[in-house]
């Protein structure tokens, strides 16, 4: 069975964020006001073969310890959906 | 009013994405089967302040077409919600 599978992975508190500082910095000159607290961070996108949810799920934390992130400076939000028209 | 954003960009389907096609190609060499279709795109956090959810939202978009998207290769999914317990 497939399942879709997003991961959002974001610098944890405290951790410098450069390149949404200099977002903040710009947003003002272009116009928008009253934006605050910029964080970027990746969002992953793929196709995943596993028996059940939950065993996708596993699979899927397992490889965001071991490779999608660093989790001493990133916390990652997993969404595991079964993939509608596929397969 | 305050509104937790998040903006989710990915590449269009049929754009190249190099570095979503180098993680699937490494997966398997750690053990990681079954995995498809890797996207990496970016996610933008950020609080905003507006006098509703919807203008918070319309200014939002404005930013994506105008800054922090590329409308050509890239589609964004927004995401609008109440800061909760901030401000």
């Amino acid at each position: 069975m497939q399942f879709s599978v997003l991961v959002e992975t974001r610098l944890r508190d405290g951790v410098a964020d450069p390149e949404g500082a200099t977002i903040e910095r710009s947003l003002p000159a272009l116009g928008f006001e009253g934006v605050s607290g910029v964080r970027v961070g990746k969002a992953f996108r793929f196709t995943i073969e596993a028996d059940d949810q939950a065993s996708a799920r596993a699979e899927v934390e397992d490889m965001c310890k071991r490779f999608l992130t660093n989790p001493v400076i990133e916390d990652a939000t997993i969404t595991v959906a079964p993939a509608g028209g596929e397969g």
